[in-house]
Protein backbone atom coordinates (compact mmCIF):
# COMPACT_ATOMS: atom_id res chain seq x y z
CA UNK A 1 0.00 0.00 0.00
CA UNK A 2 2.93 2.12 0.62
CA UNK A 3 6.74 2.07 1.40
CA UNK A 4 6.80 2.02 4.76
CA UNK A 5 4.22 -0.73 5.07
CA UNK A 6 6.00 -2.87 2.21
CA UNK A 7 8.98 -2.39 4.41
CA UNK A 8 7.35 -3.42 7.28
CA UNK A 9 5.88 -6.80 6.21
CA UNK A 10 9.23 -7.67 4.32
CA UNK A 11 10.66 -7.96 7.81
CA UNK A 12 13.13 -10.91 8.33
CA UNK A 13 15.57 -11.80 10.97
CA UNK A 14 19.33 -11.49 9.64
CA UNK A 15 22.19 -13.41 11.57
CA UNK A 16 24.59 -13.00 8.65
CA UNK A 17 26.69 -9.22 8.24
CA UNK A 18 29.12 -7.59 5.89
CA UNK A 19 32.07 -6.28 8.12
CA UNK A 20 31.16 -2.28 7.04
CA UNK A 21 30.04 -0.37 10.13
CA UNK A 22 26.86 1.41 10.49
CA UNK A 23 27.55 5.13 8.88
CA UNK A 24 27.29 7.63 11.64
CA UNK A 25 24.47 9.31 10.18
CA UNK A 26 22.29 6.26 9.47
CA UNK A 27 23.10 5.24 13.64
CA UNK A 28 22.31 8.83 14.30
CA UNK A 29 18.63 8.67 12.27
CA UNK A 30 17.92 5.09 14.07
CA UNK A 31 18.47 6.44 17.37
CA UNK A 32 16.36 9.32 17.03
CA UNK A 33 13.70 7.21 15.29
CA UNK A 34 14.13 4.87 18.65
CA UNK A 35 13.04 7.91 21.05
CA UNK A 36 10.27 8.98 19.35
CA UNK A 37 8.41 6.02 20.20
CA UNK A 38 5.45 6.26 22.42
CA UNK A 39 6.57 6.46 25.92
CA UNK A 40 3.77 5.55 29.22
CA UNK A 41 3.46 9.03 30.48
CA UNK A 42 6.83 10.46 29.21
CA UNK A 43 9.05 8.61 31.37
CA UNK A 44 11.13 7.13 28.60
CA UNK A 45 12.45 4.29 30.77
CA UNK A 46 14.63 2.83 28.95
CA UNK A 47 18.43 3.01 28.01
CA UNK A 48 19.94 1.41 24.76
CA UNK A 49 23.95 0.42 24.80
CA UNK A 50 25.62 0.46 21.67
CA UNK A 51 28.53 -2.49 21.78
CA UNK A 52 30.92 -1.63 19.00
CA UNK A 53 34.09 -3.31 21.06
CA UNK A 54 35.16 -5.90 19.25
CA UNK A 55 36.15 -8.24 22.71
CA UNK A 56 33.19 -7.04 24.47
CA UNK A 57 31.16 -8.61 21.49
CA UNK A 58 32.87 -11.52 21.74
CA UNK A 59 32.42 -12.27 25.21
CA UNK A 60 28.63 -11.05 24.65
CA UNK A 61 28.13 -13.70 21.86
CA UNK A 62 29.78 -16.12 23.89
CA UNK A 63 27.18 -15.23 26.88
CA UNK A 64 23.97 -14.75 25.03
CA UNK A 65 24.51 -18.74 24.17
CA UNK A 66 27.33 -19.28 21.62
CA UNK A 67 25.71 -16.54 18.86
CA UNK A 68 28.70 -15.79 16.88
CA UNK A 69 26.70 -12.79 14.63
CA UNK A 70 26.63 -10.81 17.62
CA UNK A 71 30.64 -10.59 17.56
CA UNK A 72 30.31 -10.07 13.52
CA UNK A 73 28.00 -7.52 13.56
CA UNK A 74 28.98 -4.01 13.59
CA UNK A 75 27.08 -2.94 16.05
CA UNK A 76 25.31 -5.14 19.00
CA UNK A 77 22.73 -2.72 20.73
CA UNK A 78 21.14 -3.99 23.93
CA UNK A 79 18.16 -2.33 25.16
CA UNK A 80 17.27 -2.27 28.57
CA UNK A 81 14.55 -1.44 30.71
CA UNK A 82 15.85 1.45 32.69
CA UNK A 83 14.12 2.96 36.05
CA UNK A 84 17.29 4.61 37.38
CA UNK A 85 17.43 7.49 35.48
CA UNK A 86 14.34 8.21 37.36
CA UNK A 87 16.07 8.74 39.95
CA UNK A 88 18.11 11.32 38.77
CA UNK A 89 15.30 12.70 37.06
CA UNK A 90 13.88 13.45 40.58
CA UNK A 91 16.73 15.18 41.86
CA UNK A 92 15.87 18.56 41.37
CA UNK A 93 12.56 18.16 43.07
CA UNK A 94 14.40 16.56 45.85
CA UNK A 95 14.54 12.92 44.89
CA UNK A 96 11.79 10.08 45.14
CA UNK A 97 12.12 6.56 45.65
CA UNK A 98 11.06 3.78 42.84
CA UNK A 99 8.49 1.96 43.79
CA UNK A 100 9.39 -1.79 42.76
CA UNK A 101 6.09 -2.56 41.49
CA UNK A 102 5.23 -5.08 38.17
CA UNK A 103 3.85 -1.70 37.16
CA UNK A 104 6.82 0.02 36.72
CA UNK A 105 8.80 -3.57 35.48
CA UNK A 106 5.47 -3.39 32.47
CA UNK A 107 6.03 -0.27 31.74
CA UNK A 108 9.77 -0.23 31.38
CA UNK A 109 9.77 -3.68 29.11
CA UNK A 110 6.97 -2.02 26.97
CA UNK A 111 9.22 1.54 26.80
CA UNK A 112 12.07 -0.32 25.86
CA UNK A 113 10.15 -2.71 22.92
CA UNK A 114 8.56 0.14 21.32
CA UNK A 115 11.69 2.36 20.89
CA UNK A 116 13.82 -1.10 19.90
CA UNK A 117 11.22 -1.64 16.79
CA UNK A 118 11.28 2.34 15.99
CA UNK A 119 14.84 1.76 15.59
CA UNK A 120 14.58 -1.96 13.88
CA UNK A 121 12.41 -0.13 11.46
CA UNK A 122 14.69 2.99 10.63
CA UNK A 123 17.57 0.69 10.51
CA UNK A 124 15.63 -1.43 7.85
CA UNK A 125 14.35 1.55 5.37
CA UNK A 126 18.37 2.28 5.47
CA UNK A 127 19.03 -1.11 3.85
CA UNK A 128 20.31 -2.54 7.31
CA UNK A 129 19.37 -5.82 8.97
CA UNK A 130 18.75 -6.76 12.42
CA UNK A 131 17.96 -9.65 14.33
CA UNK A 132 17.05 -9.61 18.47
CA UNK A 133 18.94 -11.90 21.09
CA UNK A 134 16.45 -13.13 23.95
CA UNK A 135 19.75 -15.08 24.45
CA UNK A 136 21.17 -11.79 26.06
CA UNK A 137 18.54 -13.86 29.05
CA UNK A 138 20.51 -16.72 29.28
CA UNK A 139 23.02 -14.67 31.40
CA UNK A 140 21.68 -11.57 32.43
CA UNK A 141 24.12 -11.36 35.50
CA UNK A 142 27.16 -11.92 34.03
CA UNK A 143 26.09 -9.67 31.15
CA UNK A 144 24.96 -6.65 33.54
CA UNK A 145 28.56 -7.07 35.23
CA UNK A 146 30.06 -6.70 31.89
CA UNK A 147 27.55 -3.65 30.49
CA UNK A 148 28.55 -1.53 34.07
CA UNK A 149 23.95 -1.74 34.72
CA UNK A 150 23.27 -0.35 37.68
CA UNK A 151 20.49 -1.64 39.91
CA UNK A 152 17.02 -0.89 38.31
CA UNK A 153 18.41 -1.14 35.08
CA UNK A 154 17.85 -4.57 32.99
CA UNK A 155 19.03 -6.00 29.52
CA UNK A 156 15.49 -6.80 27.70
CA UNK A 157 16.92 -8.16 24.74
CA UNK A 158 19.58 -7.64 22.55
CA UNK A 159 19.33 -6.65 18.49
CA UNK A 160 22.29 -7.03 16.07
CA UNK A 161 22.75 -4.13 13.34
CA UNK A 162 24.60 -4.13 9.90
CA UNK A 163 24.39 -4.47 6.35
CA UNK A 164 22.94 -8.25 5.69
CA UNK A 165 25.38 -10.67 4.34
CA UNK A 166 22.28 -13.05 3.61
CA UNK A 167 19.00 -12.56 1.93
CA UNK A 168 16.38 -15.27 3.85
CA UNK A 169 12.82 -15.46 2.87
CA UNK A 170 10.66 -13.74 4.99
CA UNK A 171 9.38 -16.16 7.79
CA UNK A 172 5.30 -16.91 7.79
CA UNK A 173 2.97 -16.01 10.55
CA UNK A 174 -0.19 -17.21 12.06
CA UNK A 175 -3.75 -16.85 9.50
CA UNK A 176 -4.80 -13.49 11.29
CA UNK A 177 -7.97 -15.44 12.44
CA UNK A 178 -5.76 -16.83 15.38
CA UNK A 179 -4.35 -13.42 16.61
CA UNK A 180 -7.24 -10.88 15.56
CA UNK A 181 -10.45 -11.11 17.86
CA UNK A 182 -13.33 -8.81 17.27
CA UNK A 183 -14.49 -7.05 20.32
CA UNK A 184 -14.16 -9.93 22.39
CA UNK A 185 -11.38 -12.60 22.93
CA UNK A 186 -12.64 -15.75 21.04
CA UNK A 187 -10.12 -19.05 20.88
CA UNK A 188 -13.02 -20.41 18.16
CA UNK A 189 -10.31 -19.68 14.97
CA UNK A 190 -7.46 -21.62 16.72
CA UNK A 191 -7.23 -25.70 16.22
CA UNK A 192 -8.33 -24.55 12.59
CA UNK A 193 -5.77 -21.61 12.37
CA UNK A 194 -2.49 -23.59 14.22
CA UNK A 195 -3.53 -26.44 11.89
CA UNK A 196 -3.32 -24.38 8.42
CA UNK A 197 -0.07 -23.07 10.08
CA UNK A 198 1.08 -25.88 10.54
CA UNK A 199 1.25 -26.57 7.38
CA UNK A 200 2.58 -23.80 6.15
CA UNK A 201 5.27 -23.33 8.45
CA UNK A 202 6.34 -26.85 7.82
CA UNK A 203 6.49 -26.27 3.93
CA UNK A 204 8.80 -23.26 4.85
CA UNK A 205 11.18 -25.36 7.12
CA UNK A 206 11.43 -27.56 4.45
CA UNK A 207 12.09 -25.40 1.30
CA UNK A 208 12.84 -22.30 2.42
CA UNK A 209 14.67 -21.76 5.71
CA UNK A 210 18.05 -21.98 6.64
CA UNK A 211 18.15 -22.75 10.11
CA UNK A 212 20.73 -21.61 12.40
CA UNK A 213 22.73 -24.41 11.85
CA UNK A 214 22.44 -24.44 7.86
CA UNK A 215 20.00 -27.66 7.65
CA UNK A 216 16.28 -27.48 6.46
CA UNK A 217 14.24 -29.62 9.45
CA UNK A 218 10.87 -31.24 9.00
CA UNK A 219 8.83 -29.85 11.91
CA UNK A 220 5.55 -28.02 12.22
CA UNK A 221 4.68 -25.19 15.15
CA UNK A 222 2.95 -27.33 17.09
CA UNK A 223 6.03 -29.30 17.62
CA UNK A 224 8.68 -26.39 18.15
CA UNK A 225 6.28 -24.91 20.36
CA UNK A 226 6.40 -27.81 22.69
CA UNK A 227 9.80 -28.20 22.54
CA UNK A 228 10.16 -24.94 23.61
CA UNK A 229 8.04 -25.00 26.28
CA UNK A 230 9.25 -28.09 27.37
CA UNK A 231 12.18 -26.75 27.55
CA UNK A 232 11.45 -24.46 30.36
CA UNK A 233 14.17 -21.95 30.11
CA UNK A 234 15.52 -19.17 31.81
CA UNK A 235 14.43 -20.08 35.33
CA UNK A 236 16.94 -17.59 36.77
CA UNK A 237 15.31 -14.50 35.64
CA UNK A 238 12.85 -13.87 38.58
CA UNK A 239 15.97 -14.53 40.98
CA UNK A 240 17.78 -12.50 38.88
CA UNK A 241 15.27 -9.10 38.92
CA UNK A 242 14.85 -9.57 42.12
CA UNK A 243 18.33 -9.17 43.00
CA UNK A 244 18.58 -5.77 40.34
CA UNK A 245 15.64 -4.30 42.70
CA UNK A 246 12.68 -5.16 39.82
CA UNK A 247 10.66 -6.75 42.86
CA UNK A 248 7.66 -7.00 40.72
CA UNK A 249 5.75 -6.28 43.68
CA UNK B 1 16.52 10.41 5.64
CA UNK B 2 14.08 8.70 3.70
CA UNK B 3 9.76 8.76 4.24
CA UNK B 4 9.94 6.42 6.48
CA UNK B 5 12.64 7.99 9.13
CA UNK B 6 10.69 11.17 8.81
CA UNK B 7 7.25 9.46 9.80
CA UNK B 8 8.49 7.69 12.87
CA UNK B 9 10.22 10.73 13.87
CA UNK B 10 6.73 12.92 12.98
CA UNK B 11 5.04 10.53 15.74
CA UNK B 12 2.56 12.28 18.08
CA UNK B 13 -0.04 10.80 19.96
CA UNK B 14 -3.45 11.65 18.69
CA UNK B 15 -6.44 12.54 21.09
CA UNK B 16 -8.91 13.83 18.70
CA UNK B 17 -10.88 11.69 15.84
CA UNK B 18 -12.48 12.17 13.04
CA UNK B 19 -15.78 9.67 13.06
CA UNK B 20 -14.88 8.29 9.94
CA UNK B 21 -13.79 4.53 10.14
CA UNK B 22 -10.81 2.64 8.99
CA UNK B 23 -11.67 1.37 5.92
CA UNK B 24 -11.02 -2.56 5.66
CA UNK B 25 -8.41 -2.73 3.39
CA UNK B 26 -5.90 -0.53 5.67
CA UNK B 27 -7.14 -2.19 8.77
CA UNK B 28 -5.97 -5.15 6.80
CA UNK B 29 -2.65 -4.13 5.94
CA UNK B 30 -2.10 -2.87 9.82
CA UNK B 31 -3.09 -5.58 11.43
CA UNK B 32 -0.33 -7.68 8.76
CA UNK B 33 2.17 -5.50 9.79
CA UNK B 34 1.81 -6.18 13.10
CA UNK B 35 1.95 -9.70 12.19
CA UNK B 36 5.39 -9.51 10.70
CA UNK B 37 7.55 -7.61 13.92
CA UNK B 38 9.54 -9.87 15.39
CA UNK B 39 8.64 -12.24 17.31
CA UNK B 40 10.54 -14.28 20.23
CA UNK B 41 11.20 -17.87 19.21
CA UNK B 42 8.21 -17.48 16.50
CA UNK B 43 5.99 -17.81 19.58
CA UNK B 44 3.37 -14.96 18.54
CA UNK B 45 2.89 -14.72 22.12
CA UNK B 46 -0.15 -11.71 22.06
CA UNK B 47 -3.41 -11.10 20.83
CA UNK B 48 -5.05 -8.20 19.53
CA UNK B 49 -8.47 -7.23 20.36
CA UNK B 50 -10.73 -5.04 18.21
CA UNK B 51 -13.38 -3.03 19.61
CA UNK B 52 -15.66 -1.26 17.55
CA UNK B 53 -19.24 -1.91 19.47
CA UNK B 54 -19.77 1.64 20.72
CA UNK B 55 -21.33 0.31 24.13
CA UNK B 56 -18.12 -1.30 24.73
CA UNK B 57 -15.79 1.29 23.94
CA UNK B 58 -18.01 3.27 26.25
CA UNK B 59 -17.49 1.23 29.44
CA UNK B 60 -13.61 0.78 28.13
CA UNK B 61 -13.32 5.04 28.16
CA UNK B 62 -14.81 4.53 31.97
CA UNK B 63 -13.04 1.78 33.13
CA UNK B 64 -9.24 3.38 31.52
CA UNK B 65 -10.05 6.59 34.21
CA UNK B 66 -12.40 8.65 31.83
CA UNK B 67 -10.36 8.94 28.50
CA UNK B 68 -13.18 10.18 25.92
CA UNK B 69 -10.78 9.42 22.98
CA UNK B 70 -11.58 5.63 23.55
CA UNK B 71 -15.23 6.01 22.72
CA UNK B 72 -14.91 8.30 20.04
CA UNK B 73 -12.26 6.81 18.12
CA UNK B 74 -13.82 4.06 15.43
CA UNK B 75 -11.80 1.75 16.52
CA UNK B 76 -9.79 1.44 19.77
CA UNK B 77 -7.41 -2.14 19.88
CA UNK B 78 -5.96 -4.14 23.25
CA UNK B 79 -2.69 -5.65 22.84
CA UNK B 80 -2.51 -8.59 24.91
CA UNK B 81 0.01 -10.42 26.03
CA UNK B 82 -1.34 -13.96 25.26
CA UNK B 83 0.40 -17.57 26.62
CA UNK B 84 -2.82 -18.98 26.40
CA UNK B 85 -3.03 -19.88 22.28
CA UNK B 86 0.29 -21.69 23.12
CA UNK B 87 -1.46 -24.50 25.28
CA UNK B 88 -4.11 -24.84 22.03
CA UNK B 89 -0.63 -25.18 19.65
CA UNK B 90 0.63 -27.85 21.54
CA UNK B 91 -2.40 -30.13 21.88
CA UNK B 92 -1.53 -31.77 18.25
CA UNK B 93 1.44 -32.88 20.18
CA UNK B 94 -0.22 -34.22 23.36
CA UNK B 95 -0.62 -30.74 24.70
CA UNK B 96 1.25 -28.91 27.39
CA UNK B 97 2.15 -27.27 30.87
CA UNK B 98 2.76 -23.59 30.12
CA UNK B 99 5.08 -22.76 32.62
CA UNK B 100 4.24 -19.50 34.67
CA UNK B 101 7.79 -17.60 34.43
CA UNK B 102 8.92 -14.49 34.49
CA UNK B 103 10.43 -15.13 31.36
CA UNK B 104 7.66 -16.04 29.77
CA UNK B 105 6.19 -12.79 31.06
CA UNK B 106 8.78 -11.12 29.70
CA UNK B 107 8.13 -12.51 25.81
CA UNK B 108 4.50 -12.35 25.95
CA UNK B 109 4.94 -8.35 26.78
CA UNK B 110 7.62 -7.85 24.27
CA UNK B 111 6.21 -9.81 21.23
CA UNK B 112 2.60 -7.41 22.59
CA UNK B 113 4.95 -4.48 21.91
CA UNK B 114 6.58 -5.26 19.06
CA UNK B 115 3.14 -6.17 17.04
CA UNK B 116 1.80 -2.91 18.62
CA UNK B 117 4.11 -0.77 17.21
CA UNK B 118 4.08 -2.18 13.85
CA UNK B 119 0.49 -1.65 13.95
CA UNK B 120 1.09 2.13 15.10
CA UNK B 121 3.66 2.63 12.21
CA UNK B 122 1.53 1.10 9.58
CA UNK B 123 -1.76 3.33 11.07
CA UNK B 124 0.43 6.37 10.42
CA UNK B 125 1.92 5.71 7.43
CA UNK B 126 -1.84 5.58 6.17
CA UNK B 127 -2.72 9.20 7.35
CA UNK B 128 -4.39 7.50 10.63
CA UNK B 129 -3.36 8.47 14.20
CA UNK B 130 -3.05 6.29 17.37
CA UNK B 131 -2.54 6.62 20.70
CA UNK B 132 -1.32 3.81 23.69
CA UNK B 133 -3.72 3.50 26.80
CA UNK B 134 -1.86 2.39 29.35
CA UNK B 135 -5.06 3.46 31.72
CA UNK B 136 -6.10 0.04 30.65
CA UNK B 137 -4.30 -1.07 33.63
CA UNK B 138 -6.10 0.56 35.94
CA UNK B 139 -8.82 -1.66 35.35
CA UNK B 140 -7.14 -4.50 34.36
CA UNK B 141 -9.62 -7.33 36.37
CA UNK B 142 -13.03 -5.67 34.57
CA UNK B 143 -11.81 -5.41 31.26
CA UNK B 144 -10.46 -9.03 30.86
CA UNK B 145 -14.37 -9.35 32.40
CA UNK B 146 -15.21 -7.21 29.23
CA UNK B 147 -13.58 -8.50 26.88
CA UNK B 148 -13.79 -12.44 27.74
CA UNK B 149 -10.04 -12.88 28.23
CA UNK B 150 -8.89 -16.28 29.25
CA UNK B 151 -6.26 -17.30 32.22
CA UNK B 152 -2.62 -16.53 30.63
CA UNK B 153 -3.89 -13.45 28.34
CA UNK B 154 -3.52 -9.97 30.11
CA UNK B 155 -4.21 -6.94 28.10
CA UNK B 156 -0.89 -4.67 28.22
CA UNK B 157 -2.47 -1.69 26.92
CA UNK B 158 -4.77 -0.22 24.76
CA UNK B 159 -4.81 1.74 21.24
CA UNK B 160 -6.79 4.06 20.12
CA UNK B 161 -6.58 4.47 15.73
CA UNK B 162 -8.66 6.65 13.63
CA UNK B 163 -8.26 9.64 11.66
CA UNK B 164 -6.32 12.78 13.54
CA UNK B 165 -8.92 15.61 14.16
CA UNK B 166 -6.49 17.80 15.74
CA UNK B 167 -2.56 18.48 14.71
CA UNK B 168 -0.50 18.15 17.78
CA UNK B 169 3.53 19.18 17.69
CA UNK B 170 5.94 16.45 18.20
CA UNK B 171 7.17 16.27 21.81
CA UNK B 172 10.40 16.59 22.71
CA UNK B 173 12.65 13.78 24.26
CA UNK B 174 15.41 13.58 26.49
CA UNK B 175 19.02 14.65 24.59
CA UNK B 176 20.91 11.28 23.04
CA UNK B 177 23.52 11.21 25.45
CA UNK B 178 20.72 10.59 28.29
CA UNK B 179 19.87 7.48 26.37
CA UNK B 180 22.14 6.24 24.38
CA UNK B 181 24.96 4.43 26.10
CA UNK B 182 28.67 3.19 24.15
CA UNK B 183 29.67 -0.02 25.09
CA UNK B 184 29.32 0.31 28.92
CA UNK B 185 26.58 2.33 30.86
CA UNK B 186 27.58 5.21 32.13
CA UNK B 187 25.44 7.85 34.11
CA UNK B 188 27.96 10.39 33.80
CA UNK B 189 25.51 12.69 31.11
CA UNK B 190 22.23 12.72 33.14
CA UNK B 191 22.24 15.72 35.63
CA UNK B 192 23.41 17.48 32.58
CA UNK B 193 20.95 15.76 30.05
CA UNK B 194 18.33 16.01 32.53
CA UNK B 195 18.68 19.77 33.13
CA UNK B 196 18.73 20.37 29.36
CA UNK B 197 15.72 18.41 29.18
CA UNK B 198 13.84 19.98 31.97
CA UNK B 199 13.81 23.83 30.05
CA UNK B 200 12.86 22.09 26.82
CA UNK B 201 10.26 20.27 28.39
CA UNK B 202 9.25 23.57 30.15
CA UNK B 203 9.40 25.43 26.95
CA UNK B 204 7.33 22.60 25.01
CA UNK B 205 4.50 22.29 27.38
CA UNK B 206 4.22 26.42 28.18
CA UNK B 207 3.96 27.29 24.63
CA UNK B 208 2.94 23.91 22.08
CA UNK B 209 1.22 21.67 24.37
CA UNK B 210 -2.49 20.99 24.69
CA UNK B 211 -2.54 18.72 28.01
CA UNK B 212 -5.90 16.50 28.02
CA UNK B 213 -7.80 19.06 30.05
CA UNK B 214 -6.86 21.62 27.39
CA UNK B 215 -4.63 23.96 29.48
CA UNK B 216 -1.07 25.07 29.41
CA UNK B 217 0.83 24.32 32.27
CA UNK B 218 4.68 25.30 33.85
CA UNK B 219 6.15 22.36 34.72
CA UNK B 220 9.40 20.67 33.91
CA UNK B 221 10.22 16.94 33.62
CA UNK B 222 11.66 16.27 37.13
CA UNK B 223 8.16 17.54 38.43
CA UNK B 224 6.24 15.28 36.10
CA UNK B 225 8.09 12.37 36.84
CA UNK B 226 8.16 13.03 40.50
CA UNK B 227 4.73 13.32 41.29
CA UNK B 228 3.95 10.20 38.56
CA UNK B 229 6.77 8.29 41.17
CA UNK B 230 4.57 9.04 44.37
CA UNK B 231 1.29 8.64 42.56
CA UNK B 232 2.95 5.07 42.72
CA UNK B 233 -0.36 3.71 40.23
CA UNK B 234 -1.54 0.82 40.08
CA UNK B 235 -0.48 -1.48 43.03
CA UNK B 236 -2.68 -4.11 42.04
CA UNK B 237 -1.27 -4.98 38.79
CA UNK B 238 0.78 -8.21 41.15
CA UNK B 239 -1.97 -9.68 42.38
CA UNK B 240 -4.16 -9.70 39.01
CA UNK B 241 -1.24 -11.07 36.91
CA UNK B 242 -1.16 -13.71 39.76
CA UNK B 243 -4.95 -14.37 39.53
CA UNK B 244 -4.53 -14.65 35.50
CA UNK B 245 -1.92 -17.12 35.79
CA UNK B 246 0.93 -15.03 35.98
CA UNK B 247 2.96 -16.08 38.49
CA UNK B 248 6.45 -14.34 37.68
CA UNK B 249 8.18 -17.41 39.13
Amino acid sequence: MNTTIDLLQRHRSIRKYKPDPVPDEAFDAIIRSAQSASTSGNMQAYSVIAVKDQEMKKQLAHLAGEQPYIAECPVFLVWCADLNRLKYACEPEGGAVIPATAELFIIATVDAALAAQNAAIAAESLGLGIVYIGGIRNNPQPISDLLELPDLVYPVFGMCMGYPDEAPDVKPRLPVRAVLHRNRYSSGAFADGIAEYNETLRHYMLTRAVTRAGSRRDTTWSKEMKARLERNARLHMKGFLNNRGFLLE
